[in-house]
């Protein structure tokens, strides 16, 4: 008898992009990590953090980052659970709310992979909707799997497309399980879904520091909805999940929104040029509302030019998967590495 | 019908000790916190971090922090999983291996109250084996009881009794499923089980940096075992549940085992100096192994003394549970606060 349960005998474990050891001297546009670096704010609560602390337990309910959190988007503070990166989140979820055929969890596709992974954890059943071509949300065929759990990531990635708020409301109108609307990207788009939290008992949207807030290298996330949803979700949650450091960082990010408005601008402006830069050498995108553009390689070649770009040092993202083989996703680094990119793409090309 | 899965409506979640938010002036000696601050090394190494590393996913092997622990305790790196506090490995270790009835989880009590908490998310079947008088583990009934994985903590909280290697030996070498030694206190004891990691691929031994290393702030745990054992753990891990800080701070802890082992001694001086102003007072105590001991109160009155201590600004720990009703668990603090403890206890003790 093998020591693991069978559904860990049968799965894979999830892959992340590859993190080069840090002093690397490499482009890293793999992981959509924000390329500024946190707010100074962040970086003198950490620097002033008084290290006597570390020998006592953090509050396990993180209570004032859920205050800052509470200030800043006028929620109530028992409307919030903070999690270590969103993808704790994810995981509570799903074990809170998934497992078997009765109980499974739906999402559109494609999407973040760690939903199958942390399901097949779970021996959940997952049922995959793909998108169109369009990126229009499958509302219909969503509605009629039935999901306990319904995933909507939205921006999306590695599409970059936001869903709209009518298609958000009328899936959490027709849908008996929890939506939860996955924001990890919002602060780089035009809109977000929370003020459906207010509008639908069974609506949560998640929020994470790692990408708007520069804070990949800490994990911080959050989720919001109302404190009955919350209540399942809190009895999974590890009591300490959120470390003494983080919430004193966590704090100071959150606080200094005007240094991260400041950040996205300069991504967004970037992100601009360089769907501008790789159109002019023949590779198509759509409109992306996230740090990372999805773009289409003028021949087919995705995997091949992924490999050359990374032997001369510049990570993108490719992904083995149906309707992506012939796609990379690009994150959006400062303007220099992305011209570095740029530059490296038209050499490849010309070649 | 509900969001959540029957197991999840059906449980409580765990309640931790009671954590006074900082800047209260409280003796806090009810959750087996260290007395002293981390080693001036971990200080260094927080007040020294790079801060525009936070905007970067962690390693998710944490290697930096693992090669410290390959080479301070000499075991291979590949032997090594990191966990956001051994809680989070706790965690793994039933996701893995434990659900339903077929598959259960076994352990002697009263123990860390934890094991079932995690086993009820599960849905996973618990037996609880409890211990006798004389606190020798009940290793027939443990090994008749079949689990698929058996907890044994080592030292046990709230006991601070250690378990003997022939002991978990012949626990190990006859039991099918995984054995876990949760080592959290052995920092404060006189012998480890982590010898038995090589001579049985079934024992993952568990240890923390929140004890004897001071960081129950950050929450550092990890496993050692045998590669093939951690594969299913692997699978379930997040990928990136230590952060970079704490890969930093944990790795320079591990370092420095010189500070670690001075701090140990003072604790192991103040608790036996603790346990004799204890007994004169009429409270009887076996030995303990752990930074607390487990006291039976002279008249059968621990709940209204845990009360009164508290309304005089000490926090013990008092289990309402089979067993311990008459008992109060009490943190080795410095000798000024254990002092503190025993003039309160002696006030009590003359109303």
């Amino acid at each position: 008898m093998s020591y693991f349960r069978p559904a860990i005998d049968e799965m894979t474990g999830y892959v992340p992009g590859e993190q080069p050891q840090p002093g690397t001297k490499i482009i890293k546009l793999n992981t959509n990590e924000n390329p500024y670096p946190p707010s100074p704010h962040v970086i003198a609560a950490l620097q002033n953090f008084d290290g006597e602390q570390l020998r006592r337990y953090p509050d396990p309910l993180a209570r004032e980052f859920c205050q800052a959190v509470s200030e800043v988007f006028e929620i109530p503070e028992n409307w919030i659970i903070v999690g270590n990166g969103s993808d704790d989140l994810l995981n509570l979820l799903i074990r809170s709310c998934a497992e078997g055929s009765d109980r499974a969890v739906v999402y559109p596709t494609p999407t973040y992979v760690l939903y199958r992974t942390l399901s097949a954890i779970q021996a959940a059943n997952v049922i995959e909707i793909p998108y169109p071509a369009s990126w229009q949300l499958p509302i219909e065929q969503l509605i009629a799997a039935n999901g306990a759990i319904t995933f909507v990531a939205s921006p999306n990635s590695p599409s970059g497309h936001s869903v709209s708020l009518p298609a958000l409301r009328e899936l959490a109108q027709s849908t008996s399980g929890i939506v939860v609307i996955d924001e990890a990207y919002v602060d780089f788009a035009e809109f977000s879904a929370l003020p459906l939290v207010q509008e639908f008992d069974n609506v949560i949207v998640l929020r994470t520091l790692s990408k708007g807030y520069s804070l990949a290298g800490r994990r911080i996330g959050f989720g919001i909805a109302n404190p009955q949803l919350l209540t399942g979700l809190f009895k999974v949650k590890d009591s300490y999940n959120i470390d003494v450091i983080a919430i004193a960082l966590g704090t100071a990010a959150i606080r200094d929104q005007a240094y991260k408005i400041t950040c996205i601008e300069k991504v967004k402006a970037s992100r601009t040029q360089l769907q501008k830069d790789l159109a002019a050498l023949g590779f198509t995108a759509d409109e992306s509302h996230g740090n990372f553009v999805l773009v289409t390689v003028p021949q087919d070649n995705a995997e091949a030019i992924y490999l050359a770009l990374k032997a001369r040092g510049i990570l993108v993202r490719y992904f083995k998967q149906v309707g992506l083989t012939d796609k990379l996703r690009i994150s959006v680094g400062t303007d220099a590495e992305n011209q570095s990119l740029v530059t490296a793409l038209a050499d490849l090309l010309s070649e």
